[in-house]
């Protein structure tokens, strides 16, 4: 098998979800007015791999523009983007001094509160999509307005696991994987064993299932077994913020740039998600993310490639 | 490169440390007189592959000779056990719920309080070395005794590592792998986060660090740079006792088995040592590690190969 392949058909991620303006009290500082959102950080990281990113939001007048004009310039198409009278989502939020917690201190939902995603027909026919931590029923909403995408994720977090089971549950029957981290997969399932866990879920819907575990790396559980992505070690880590997405955003960056001819398709994705997940961390907001050029992400994959190679077939004939 | 070699030379590997009697209060009931300690665990890993392990370590006269017989049956050579006047070392304790943290209800050093370690002249020329969780003067005293072995690993505890600093300084010179836990980093060096923290401590003697991370996998650091091997994915864990005594058997008997040619072997080795630690606690005390035969190893060498499989090159090019 080749990778990349001679000729890869890039085809379109399709991502919708939020874009905010984050205020962060960090053990470094307070950053204020930082540009954020699980949309943002996704586009940043799929388009970086060289996806045709699609993306469906809504800012307010308060939205600079030029933030639109950078994901374009990065290959993102912005058309989904709405416009709405009225503010961007706001989120502020203070970071523990070891950045392993976090409180949220005030969240303005805005323009976001009346978001009812709105796909361009031009989008229509995107083979991926991508479904941001939105109320259940918007992200079924969204696959009610595409045509028979090839592979569909979504997000979700424990405001909808416990607020809205019944919506969630519907979702859950319409996409592919589900990305979530421990302990949602924990609060979704009951179940706190991660393997008994993902076969909970599995059963729930999806046939592949994603769960984070932030440093400790990610899990994939699909019907080729169980693999692992370990996270890139980094002697620096300024903030968590957007990891996740950025995850979310690189792995199906990978599959729209490459295809997902075969289920190492998607394990190789993984090192690539877990590769703008760390890339993410590196800097204040999606700064680094935004900064990074395809040699960066080239020399950090090769890296990972150096760190879980092993030289040989594993295997134990005595 | 071949893996395994088409005809290895198994050599010896010395394991010096404790053998002992537990009594583990777990959330699954009572269970008294488990056989215990750090020697123990490590042998039976190390046997299991085809190491020839030879023991060092002291039982009192309570220390029931099938114990012995059981290993020597693995391939184990007893001669380096002592048998002395007293009881045997024992050790109570209770485990939570989740089985993530225990409490030592009560120690009883017994025979091992006055435990020198005396390595016999067939002993003396063992190319491997394991220094299991003692005195750091008491492993100082074993490396005075052996001949210019290839490969000194040895465990440590939070214990010496505030209470014996200096002695721990100079057995940190004399060994060349460092086999801890994350907490244990934290504490050596006095460093929060691990990539630095291994750099800290690789100045201190050990060219090879190796930090385990319980059910989230290790990583080990040497001059090759990072590698990183995950837990095995389990859906029972029963006893975590001995899993990371486990995992250092398992890592040295596979050197001892075939070798470390290269530091892919480390690498290699990285996955047996993680498989042992699975089997380990998925049963009260060694009672996996004891019953497990080579084909059940072989099959999680399997399934962990399937599980960190990406099917081609890791790598990216635009």
């Amino acid at each position: 098998m080749q990778h990349p392949p001679s000729s890869p058909k890039v085809e379109a991620l399709l991502v919708v979800g939020s874009l905010a303006f984050d205020d962060l009290e960090m053990p470094s500082g307070t950053f204020e007015n930082v540009l954020g959102g699980a949309a943002t950080y996704s586009s940043l990281a799929a388009s970086l791999i060289g996806a045709h990113v699609r993306l469906v939001g809504v800012v307010g007048t308060d939205f600079d523009e030029a933030h639109l004009e950078r994901l374009r310039k990065r290959g993102c198409d912005t058309l989904g983007v709405e416009r709405a009278e009225g503010k961007t989502f706001r989120w502020r939020g203070r970071y523990a001094a070891d950045l392993m917690s976090r409180t949220t201190l005030d969240t303005q939902l805005n323009v976001f509160a009346d978001f009812r995603p709105k796909i361009p027909a031009a989008y229509k026919s995107s083979p991926y999509v991508l479904l941001g931590n939105i109320h259940p029923t918007l992200q079924v909403s969204v696959l009610d307005q595409v045509e028979k995408p090839k592979l569909v994720a979504a997000d979700t977090m424990n405001f909808w696991i416990h607020g809205e089971p019944k919506a969630l549950a519907e979702m859950l029957k319409r996409i592919d994987l589900l990305i979530i981290n421990d302990e949602e997969a924990r609060d979704l399932s009951g179940i706190h064993n991660l393997v008994k866990a993902a076969q909970d879920i599995k059963k729930r819907g999806p046939t592949k299932l994603i769960i984070k575990r932030g440093e400790h790396g990610a899990l994939l559980f699909d019907d080729a077994g169980v693999s692992f992505v370990p996270a890139y070690p980094l002697e620096d880590v300024r903030d968590p913020t957007g990891a996740g997405d950025s995850f979310a955003g690189g792995l199906m960056g990978y599959i729209a740039r490459y295809g997902i001819e075969s289920p190492h398709a998607l394990r190789r994705a993984m090192y690539f998600a877990s590769a703008l997940g760390s890339f993410c961390v590196e800097d204040i907001g999606p700064a680094r993310l935004a900064a990074i050029t395809k040699g960066d992400l080239a020399r950090r994959i090769d890296a990972f490639a150096q760190m879980v190679d092993h030289g040989a077939k594993l295997s134990f004939v005595d």
